[in-house]
């Protein structure tokens, strides 16, 4: 079988690791990356010696890249003559002009959480309804938060059932590098609901879910605590034995040395891992409590990385490569080296 | 009547504030603090004209005091000699070691939250359970975000009924001025369940609580999200109401300018309150969102002054100067002039 | 002698601490401020009574004003007619199109850092070119940096002469509860020479200044580090001595508690200063080092405040209230009382 | 040749870089690492699958690394019997401890900054004073900030001659992951001068040196001004060029979107390379200004990375593998890869 042809529109912070994650698919093949000028991300592709082809988007000048002697391959039309399906990490807004031209040109795309949902035709999260994206033309992915708090609300939902949750983001204001935007010594708040809460309720109906995001001055991940009201009472026997099953799930202890979302965020580049990236979220063990009949717990999010898994099996679903979430997510799994640890 | 005698052992962080909040009160009179070095706080104090007298704890060095031209009154044992009653806002355990002494001289004691429960006959709160401090020698007042957790809680509790709580504190992890502690660009966890949390249900036995805690790089004010289960369900409106009418709690709103803990720490300032400081935790009414039959909401900490009033409550039980939480609450808010602004 | 009759336009973080500055010397009269919206600062104004008239600039809606029932005595036009002089802190840009105005009123003006030099008639500090500033209609005030970093140049250089300066700023890049601004784990640069190296010539013009700057995630003080050449060798003590004498800069230890910027915010905050404020630069004397001929020091400005006195000192010279600068310099000092401490 | 063994002492932030680089010197063997207690980096180490073969330190316990089925390849006596040289990155103190039994089993080693300059016979970098480790035993490496500052100061003097610096360092107080230090919200003083500068003169004995460290609270790379005087004038195209030669040295533009040290941590990371570290310093170009004769500008040091290579040059002189700083700096540049971008 051939292999499905990839583009990758926006080469920042998620489409640089979207380029990665698509070329260790083995099943999958990364034709270019597409951006609009000599970004940091861009020299340092560069520097590298162009592992990926570089395509201009529509507005792009030239000039720099000749100057600064960096080989363009095309247009984002001559990129998107070669692709099957594009991945859509433009800054947000573009990707809703992009879908017009990728109309035209009879091509799938995957949009990040930027984008307004009804630029797609199916809200995705890998886990929680891959079986909704098969052959389908346009997904949407949930943003980083939705995308790890879903899988494990889903886990626990499959296993037991899940009614109501509550949740508190203690996000991350910036990326590393980052300086368009930041906080210095403020937290700051949100309009409750958080619309992670909302986004989880498209993605699970069946549960009724509210929550309030505060905004604090650090880089190296959100972390959520989620308050999940079962059908029956969960207690942390149960929700742990769940939450260390699940792939994509990393559960941790203080005691261990994870002291916090900077912890995770060290281990991953001692792993060695690219970019010092890590796909799964991070799970304290010791911050699981049952409140009543409820379960409460902690859990990192890493913003830049986290939804490459669940982009990749979006591509799964769209190009009808595996028919089910456990054959789709198995795959992406499997290319990623996620899971590894267990 | 005459008036109670105060002294304060330990003149840091809250020991200033209790200084300067006692010295408000018309029906008492604060003989003076006690010490150990020339900290910063004990140089201001002699730079603004010793508006109250310097007593040297056990074991302090006269030397340098004498080199500064700092005045000293006397001895820790010459103030206790002077008091009707202690606020002892000594570090951590040296509380214990001070109520020895106190029980020799027959004099009463107020702990600050850093001692273990066991010191005091009375885990104290000037809302939640002002009758159980009245006429008792040593009481222990609760720690910040406890004190401010519980004037929430309290009121919805009265007002409706509360039978759970799960809280998540998004914890200042030091305040302005502090060079011993500090967290760069991390979130830390705690193990679960929060002391808060566990010190509640102490105060309030009939509900169950439970809470996740986690540092933040801030020094402007803890802020909670709680979700509290009501004996019937609690709307947004049955919620703000009892808030709103709480002299301790400050109902504020995002769009008014209230975008998080600083612009509360600024408004104290702008407000010319002395320190900069603010006795009522702050309320975001945009937070509150309704959860099932569970309602939902944030607030503000400012952790250095938010225990004084409480503490001062704890005067007038302990003294048994008023008979009730009503008339000793709101004698202190009086001096304190909280609540003008409602 | 009639009181000089002070108006403050932009009741924003500097218009403030204008206002309350004003208010303190007995031979001016604050007449009242003017803004655009009920900011934060408004709101506290009106929460504490109304110390000061408030007056609404063009443009200004006054319906959220009656809706909060903030009291307005009328329009900008209406305060210009009764001033005798306008300290403009209104955003950058804004300064220059009120000075149109000020001219067909017939009214002097002093203006902040962020207008173009070319709004006045004299680029303006109260220590290093009082005399300039004598009987003039407009002037411009040192930004905040600029201001304190000349207080020690000037006071060297008048002592021993002083023929090169090169500093570094390590810029807090914002003030407690700012939320329009912030950097989150990041130094960043700017490019260099810094404007205040150059703004130095332009006040000291035979000084041969340059230097870097570089913003940090801080909000308490700036800290610049000064190296100076002077005519001949300037040693520790030498520059120590002028430091000392100087009323406006507070020479500080390490080894006293005056760790770094936030301690001297959190002293400022023990002396009981209106919000939290402190007119004088710390200087630290352990920082202070010989470099062959040359002399190098650390400084701290406290960003909020630092101008007022130079302002203040602005009001004397262009109202012809004092002659010189050492009685121009003292009365404002008298009136703030800085230098009590010495 | 046989190729020199090599093992290392102490597998934290520094010991961690030393055994990767190490491993890519193809004259050089990496024996192994060894370390103390099973931390996040020797979790890492074992998720990876044991590239390297660890050994317990005197005082380990092996039961922890058992019961997480660690694989320990030996005591550190074992370890010692297979190498030629240690590279010693034990906590500060340790080393020195380490150096009797180097002494005894007659080995070589290189210790890093944190021990006491008497622990060896040289103190060492690898551009300044290659020559004088040639056959030494026992070497001691520059620190990070020394490491990189002494590459631009060497390099100006052998191109022009430096009489003298004086230096601010804006130093990053904690290493990200790091939660036993850490600064919120404030800049912390050091005592004058700065050791950083001492260090360069025991280094370069005929410059004088001096600085000031101001800490801040961030963990991507120190930032250091430098104002340098030549024997003659250095203008900034002189200074530009003998930094744009030099391998070490990365010349970066706020203008490409270097806009500070997080800029240069992002962009290690965008480059691939392994942990996300930078072997060279950044410098800024935009940065360089003449002040008088003296020449002023910035530079940015990766703190986990930068002494990496002159440990590296330090194994080549100690075990006389080149003769000369040229060809030794020479070798470590082409097996780590170091200058390809130029």
């Amino acid at each position: 079988m051939a292999k499905i042809k990839v583009g990758v529109a926006g080469y920042g912070t998620i489409g640089q690791r979207l380029a990665d994650g698509v070329a260790l698919q083995e099943d999958m093949e990364l034709v270019g990356v597409a951006d609009l000028a000599p970004t940091l991300a861009i020299r340092a592709l560069h520097e590298k010696g162009m592992p990926y082809d570089l395509y201009l988007v529509s507005g792009a000048d030239s000039a720099p890249f000749e100057k600064l002697g960096i080989p363009v391959a095309g247009t984002f039309d001559d990129l998107l003559d070669k692709v099957d399906i594009m991945l859509d990490s433009s800054p947000g807004g573009v990707g809703a002009k992009n879908k017009e031209i990728y109309e035209k040109k009879g091509i799938k795309a995957i949009f990040q959480g930027g984008e307004k949902n009804s630029v797609a035709d199916v809200f995705f999260h890998g886990y929680a309804n891959y079986e909704k994206g098969i052959g389908k033309d346009y997904l949407k992915l949930t943003s980083c938060n939705t995308t790890g708090l879903i899988r494990t609300v889903d886990c626990l939902d499959r296993a037991y059932g899940i009614e109501k949750v509550a949740i508190t983001i203690i996000r991350r204001v910036a990326d590393p590098g980052d300086y368009h935007r930041g906080l210095t010594n403020a937290l700051q708040m949100d309009k409750a609901p958080s619309h992670q809460a909302v986004d989880l309720m498209t993605i699970m109906p069946h549960v009724d879910a509210t929550g309030i995001l505060v905004h604090t001055p650090v880089t190296h991940g959100h972390i959520i605590t989620v308050l999940a009201t079962g059908k029956e009472k969960i207690t942390k026997e149960m929700a742990l034995k769940v939450f260390e099953e699940h792939p994509r799930i990393r559960v941790v202890r203080i005691d261990d040395g994870f002291q916090g979302n900077a912890s995770l965020f060290k281990y991953a580049r001692d792993l060695g891992n690219p970019r010092g990236d890590m796909y799964e979220i991070g799970l304290w063990e010791d911050s699981i409590v049952e409140s009543g009949n409820d379960i409460m717990f902690a859990i990192n999010i890493p913003q830049e990385s986290v939804t490459i898994p669940e982009t990749i099996d979006g591509i799964r679903a769209a190009c009808g490569l595996q028919a089910t979430r456990e054959e789709g997510t198995a795959k992406t799994n499997e290319y990623l080296k996620i899971g590894r640890f267990k």
